[in-house]
This record gives structure tokens, sequence and C-alpha cells, in this order.
């Protein structure tokens, strides 16, 4: 009798770990956390290495302030403590998708370094790929896209990281990226490389 | 000559969306969301359902107290309102894997009408598969895998639902399963079929 395979399944086999997905998908979980400067380049690296991960058959996703901050952190403000809350649910969630075998790319200024070190610490060594896209704090205002910059030095918007609050650079990040002077394209490469260099890409399907 | 792949992409043809992800993966992105009393099979079935969903080559992810309440819910205690922003953020987060293209499945008791239905109103119509695990109170107590009951009865476990707070059944749930007279095979199959009844299940990667 061909009885239906969940019959046979008891409650302990029907985990799906985490070991489960990668080893489907041929990749491991992790997460790249950009930082660095508003109009340093976070989000259009994010987007572009995204892509090529995805091309490259990878399961991946993005969080920055397009789908966080009016969603799961909508109750927050800018105050001190709710800043720090706000990275902290990030690296919560970030670890959830790790969890799930994704790659997972956020896009946060996340300019205190304690913030940061605190969500790395939530992960294995190795999981947590700290990005830093330095830039000058001119060139990010010569960008400006969205007029923040120009806000921020007429007082409308108080406590801007680079102006009026302090950005605290990254001590061992994982990559660091001169954004005003090597090309997007040099700066994904360098991504890609690093996440090879550390078994994120490849390897594990065929372990 | 060939220039590499990702000099070519421009910012804004670098968005992967949630299309994009559903056709290649062949299934759409949705919330099981399971509710009912503690010890009604919830987890049980969420974590059978995955199974059989994995094995088909779907993305999932299960969220429950075990991922979430020790983490990004950690400073959340059992306060009226704090049970309110404890399921209002694991709706936010359901609905980021859904956007990342995951059939995500919650376990919570989750006994409050409104705090579901808030969550169904973050999605599209269809998205949200509400998953009521119906069984009487008495064989839950029988059951009391962890005890929870018993310390309830013994007043050690103030407002517990079913005992000493409210579980407000659902109006409209998608499916409805009475786990004290069905088998866990016939639920995962009633449930099944309703992903494929929705279309969450196959169809996108003809379309």
């Amino acid at each position: 009798m061909n009885r239906p395979k969940s019959e046979n399944i008891t409650w302990s086999e029907a985990i799906v770990s985490r070991e489960d997905r990668e080893r489907r998908q041929g990749h491991r979980g992790a997460v790249l956390w950009f930082t660095g400067l508003s109009s340093s380049g976070k989000s259009t690296l994010a987007r572009l290495v995204e892509k090529q991960l995805f091309e490259r058959g990878c399961r991946t996703y993005i969080l920055d302030g397009d789908n966080v901050r009016h969603g799961l952190n909508r109750d927050l403000g800018f105050s001190p403590a709710d800043r720090e809350e706000n990275i902290r649910r990030i690296g919560e969630v970030a670890k959830l998708f790790v969890d799930a075998g994704v790659i997972v790319l956020t896009a946060f200024i996340s300019p205190y370094r304690a913030d940061r070190d605190r969500n790395r610490a939530l992960l294995p060594a190795g999981e947590f790929v700290e990005i830093w896209c330095r830039c000058a704090v001119e060139e990010c205002e010569r960008r400006d896209p969205k007029g923040l910059y120009k806000k921020a030095r007429a007082g409308l918007i108080p406590e801007f990281t680079g102006i009026s609050a302090p950005y605290e650079e990254p001590l061992a990040a994982e990559v660091v990226l001169d954004t005003d002077q090597l090309s997007p394209h040099a700066c994904v490469q360098r991504i890609l490389d690093e996440l090879e260099e550390r078994l994120i890409l490849g390897a594990p399907a065929g372990k």
C-alpha cells in the first residue's frame, strides 16, 4: 500500500534545518552589513551585489529603510535609544534570514560601533560581513540625491550623521570600499571575491 | 571586449523583484498563520507542512517562540500591550519573508482577532492564510507536553489563554482543523490542498 509520504514523518524528522536548505541551494546564509554615511553608496552597492548573487542562483534579500522603517520599526523615532533599538531589531531579523539560508544585505548608516558589534555577535564567526562604504563627507554632500545634507546644513534635520552627529568608523570591517574612488563595478567585485574567500558562495553542495 | 556583467547594470536594473524570485522558484510567497490554544498542534503541523513544502522544492521558514521570543522580541513581556506588539512585529517580519518570496509559517497562540486581522491587512488578499488549530481545551490540557496547563491551573502562569485569558476564535479562517479529531496527516493534506487552490504552489513558473 502506498501510504502518503507525510504519514511516515515523525515530528522530530520534520525539522528542516539550515544545513538542509544550504545543501540544496549551494551557498551559505550570511549577513552583508553595509555601513557608512548617507549617500556613501550602501543601497546602490547592495542592489548591484544582490543582482549578481541572484543571477548566480543565490537566495538573497535586502533590508533597508524602505522596507523596515515603515513596517517593523514604524514605532521608532530618531532618539539615541530608538536608533539603537532600530539597529538591534534589524540585526535580529537579519539573523532569522540567515537561519533561513538567505544572504541578507542590510543598508543602514548604523553609525555606532557598539550597535554593529552587537549584531555581529548574534552570528557565528564568518557569517557577519561588515562592508564599510568609506566616502569623504564632502563627496557624500556633493552627491546628496535626496537633499538631506542640504536640510541638515540648514538645521532642519538634527543629529545628522557626519554633520551634527558622529560616525564611528569600523575598526575591523571585512571589506572597506573607498566609494569616492572606486567604480561601483570594482566595489561589487571586491565583495563577491570576499564571499568566495569566506566560502559563503560555492562549496556546501559538494561537502 | 568582454566587459564584466555587473558593469553594464544600472542601478534601476539592479532591483531583484519579488516576481523575479517567484518566477525562478515556481511558487508564490505567503504567510501560513497558525493560531490556536497552547498544545493545539500549531508547531507540530507547521513543521510537518514545512517538511512537505521543502521536499517539493519550496522556500520556507518557520517563525515561532523559539526563534522570535529570545531574539527580536526579547524586550517584550506578557502584558496586553507587549502581547500586541509581539504579534505586530511577527506580522511585519512575516511580510518581509513574503516579499523575499518565502512561504513563512508562523506558530503563535495569537489569541486576539484584532491582532491577527491587522497582520492579514499587511498583505494583499490571498497571501495571508489563517489556519485555526481548533482543539477542545480539555484535550489541549490532556496533551500538555510542557506542563503549562498544570502550572496555569496552579496559578503559576497568570493570563493563560484558555484558562484565565480569552481565545478569540477566528471568524473566517481559510483553514479550520479539528486537531482533536483529524490525524496530523489529514491536517497537512488539507493545508497543502488549500495552497494549491490558492495558486500559492505551482503556476507562476509557466505564466
